[in-house]
């Protein structure tokens, strides 16, 4: 069985100049280049006039200004080489940089944000759902990895081993986790004596390592952190249909928070998880229309509970082995978020897992303009925290408001507001919206008065929230072609796309396709076409269409 | 200078018969013991009765009845043996299991319950101070460690190495964190340019590793979860001010919180952590008298920025090394708060840390009172919930009242209400307190009426509060002896009490305290008495009086 899903799949791996990054240790964080400037800013009250364009065309910081800024004015344009874009946006937005050990990535202030934006929301729902949260050792002695057969076929190459404790060298090699499954299953061994014991659901927020050759930040790194949902059950039914539940969990914050319109269903047989009967997927297409698997649930059968020994006393004192599931989300899901909205400009934030949904950017040019000026953003923020809105004042002396425009957008803030001595006049903001460019996405004279402005943030927030999903989904549906033999398979794969065709080969031909077109089963989706179909490479009858793609 | 508060001091470790436990990993789960039970419970509205003795004395569940139960029924008792009580209280409540590598532990659901209510608290703290919560990795290149020369000398000897990866030997070993100051400092260096990147305070809720050679459940465990705060200053000023301000954060959070009456103060600089210029230290008093360092704030000066070259550019173009400080709660607290409050009966919880506020125990005989029951049962569930109230129902049907009774006091859960067909019928509840056995700490004829039993329980969670930290503080109290003299500090080292006392003899007469009594110095506290002082040991003048106890 190949490595599938609670691990982060080692399959078409991207070969880009970035990556050779890695190999020794860079600062993400772009050197300091100083730029001459002349332009002050002029947009007080400036309606009509595009920040972005405003801010790329006329204004720059002054060299003293930014000596301590990372941001140079612009990331590589989207369009024009998206994993330069990534990585950019990675550095200039301050999401992550580079580890002093290879592979290793530090996950910086607003990057973590997002990543306790993912954890709120599941932490609720897994709770909701039955689940506690406990705590499992990171040192797995090696054994335990070798007792399950295709676990260690799995795992055994991406291992680090801890080979030496206090100045000793140590008997017996400890791993440091790459999941949990065997300590979870040695511990329920413990635990579980009666039916009445069960189910046992538990989940652990932790860091987990994985030995990976070729990483990228957020998507695959050497350490990262995740949640792992382990549970125990009486019958296979019950275990499938907690696999089932979880997935779903997944798939609903995919689509309701994170604005990812994921595509769930089953993995095949070669892209299941090492030790699984069955995996469960969320796929996602990114901006640059590669599959990333954003979480994965497992249907574990006996398969470790044999391994281990894991039984229960059933209701008519039988000893019977326990049916189980693991389901994990990661710090992948946030490379998942930048690569799943954005454009040339930089970052684009869903407002629900936005770690700033607003930013206000106070404009004056005199000092008797700056008290009244900073008099109402005081105001507008207190209005706005109170409303349970997470609101930045952006009030530094050395960056040009126009140069802020800029930054802001780059990091992907949903919302700006820009206070004026004419807005404070007028007692009324201009609101703009991340998501769409220009006059288009401003709302003028929004009047700072809180039944008004409240409201009308929220409901603005909302749009942006819907809009991001509604484009995803358009882009998603756009790039999925049906296909119905091999040469259209391949066709669409070299195209870039997605190809969605009735599949009942075997898992040989599956290899095939892999090594000449790149492309996985990413899964068999749970929704599923109508009627009578055809293998598109056999011509046997087939019962379900599989979605192919490259993937991350 | 020795190995002091970041990490878990190796001194005056326990040498008790439970920790030879630990040299090979048992399970902290008691083996199942099968009683024979006669007695069925006749408590339905018994009042008057008390609730312990009665589980106590008159019942026991059938041997059938408790096939899946690791509670035996009773905990050894406090007053006999400290720490048998303790290790058995872990295991009958549940709060945590050896894992399978010497000196790991496996933090259960109730347990990890309580780490997270100390999470919620502290988090929300330390972002209302200004601080971000991010990631650092957790493998440090070995020569980092070796950069700050107190730092090695303090935790060389208990560093976890990863040698190999991938399945290859690597070029250079990799430490498993044991604290992060040194990777903090590398990242530090490349973000840092300028007095505008300053103040940078961040935290982190991690993992660390130290090869312990004596553990302990939640004292002292090879890996431990934590959360460590770094940051870093223009001025020294500044950095001080920090660290008292954490300081600070953990005492509030131990009054206010865990109802432990810490004593906050300064570490003697044999104390001071590897790498500080000065540490400071909550210390509590635990039930056995001994002393538990439950949190520590390093001003770590410039020690680290000198190692690695932390640098800004100051207001005049100058550049300077920030100053630096560091600050940890761990797991361990969770020790320190089962050790502080209980009883012979099991544990004792401070309301506003325990999982569980309020148990529900429905009585009932008949199949027409269990409905009755049941109803009421349920109205209550919800309407506590609704009231922000943490409820949980025991309705279990193998286990009688007087077990779940008793089972709940073990727990620690610090209010129970019984409810009765009598209960149904007149519409009221006994609420029994946990920390006032018998009569005088039960209310009877509570009404059920939303608007009368919500405030009532709420006001007792209040007083159970208030009282738990009003006992330890006498506890506390009585047990420190103001002494001026070695020998009046010997005599009360040997009682078993803390001695404080007039200090400014040296290092080496520190270190003999500690070689003759076994204690030493826990902190030089912030509230001081008035007036001249002279030195207990050397009988020259002292400026401040200092702690000595035996610890943890």
């Amino acid at each position: 069985m190949a490595m599938g899903a609670l691990r982060l799949p080692s399959l078409s791996l991207l070969r880009s100049p970035f990556q050779s990054l890695l190999s020794s240790p860079p600062s993400l964080t772009p050197r300091l280049r100083l730029r001459a400037s002349t332009h002050l800013c002029s947009c007080c009250g400036g309606r009509g006039i595009s920040a972005r364009s405003l801010a790329r065309e006329e204004v720059s910081p002054s060299a003293e200004q930014i000596t301590s800024l990372r941001y140079e004015g612009s990331v590589t344009p989207r369009s024009v080489d998206f994993n330069a874009w990534y990585l950019d946006v990675i550095a200039s937005a301050e999401l992550a940089d580079y580890g002093p050990v290879r592979g290793t990535m530090v996950i910086r202030p607003y990057g973590y944000a997002i990543w306790e934006a993912i954890q709120e929301y599941l932490n609720v729902k897994f709770k909701e759902t039955g689940h506690s949260n406990m705590y499992f050792p990171q040192f797995i002695p090696y054994s335990f990895i070798e007792k399950e057969a295709s676990h260690v076929e799995g795992f055994s190459p991406e291992l680090a081993l801890v080979t030496i404790g206090g100045g000793k060298e140590l008997e017996e090699k400890l791993v440091v986790r790459p999941t949990s499954e065997t300590i979870v299953n040695h511990m329920f061994t413990q635990w579980i004596q009666s039916y009445r014991d069960l189910p046992l659901m538990v989940n652990q927020w932790a860091n987990v390592t994985r030995w990976e050759m070729r990483t990228k930040p957020f998507v695959r790194t050497l350490e990262f952190l995740w949640q792992e949902g382990h549970t125990a059950h009486a019958t296979a039914e019950e275990a499938e249909k907690e696999a089932l539940q979880m997935i779903d969990v997944y798939k609903k914050f995919a689509y309701e928070q994170a604005a990812i319109p994921v595509i769930a269903g089953r993995k095949s047989r070669l892209e299941t998880f090492a030790g699984a009967a069955r995996t469960y997927t969320i796929e996602a297409m990114m901006g640059d229309r590669k599959a990333l698997q954003a979480g994965t649930s497992h249907n574990l059968g006996q398969n470790f509970s044999r391994a281990f020994g894991t039984q229960f006393t059933d209701e008519n004192g039988q000893r019977q082995h326990v049916w189980q599931t693991s389901w994990a989300v990661s710090t992948r899901f946030v490379g998942g978020i930048i690569m799943s909205h954005g454009d040339d400009a930089g970052l684009m934030l869903p407002p629900r897992i936005a770690p700033i949904q607003v930013v206000i950017v106070p404009i004056w040019k005199t000092a008797d303009d700056k008290s009244g000026v900073m008099d109402s953003v005081s105001l507008l923020k207190d209005l706005l925290h109170k409303a349970g809105i997470k609101v930045k004042v952006d009030d530094s002396e050395q960056k040009t408001p126009g140069w802020k425009f800029n930054f802001w957008e780059m990091k992907g803030v949903p919302l700006r507001i820009e206070v004026g001595p004419r807005d404070v006049a007028n007692k009324s903001v201009v609101v703009s919206r991340r998501d769409v460019p220009g006059k288009p996405g401003k709302d003028f004279g929004i009047s700072m008065e809180p039944s008004v402005l409240v409201p009308h943030l929220k409901s603005r927030l909302d749009d942006i929230q819907a809009s991001l999903l509604e484009r995803a989904t358009l882009f998603r549906d756009s790039n999925i072609v049906d296909v119905n033999s091999y040469e259209e398979l391949k066709e669409a794969i070299a195209q870039g796309k997605w190809a969605r065709g009735p599949w009942s080969a075997s898992d040989s031909e599956e290899q095939k396709v892999k090594e000449e077109t790149g492309a996985t089963i990413r899964c068999f989706p749970f929704e599923q076409p109508q009627g009578k179909m055809t293998c598109l490479m056999t011509g046997n009858p087939a019962d379900e269409v599989a979605i192919f793609a490259k993937s991350y």
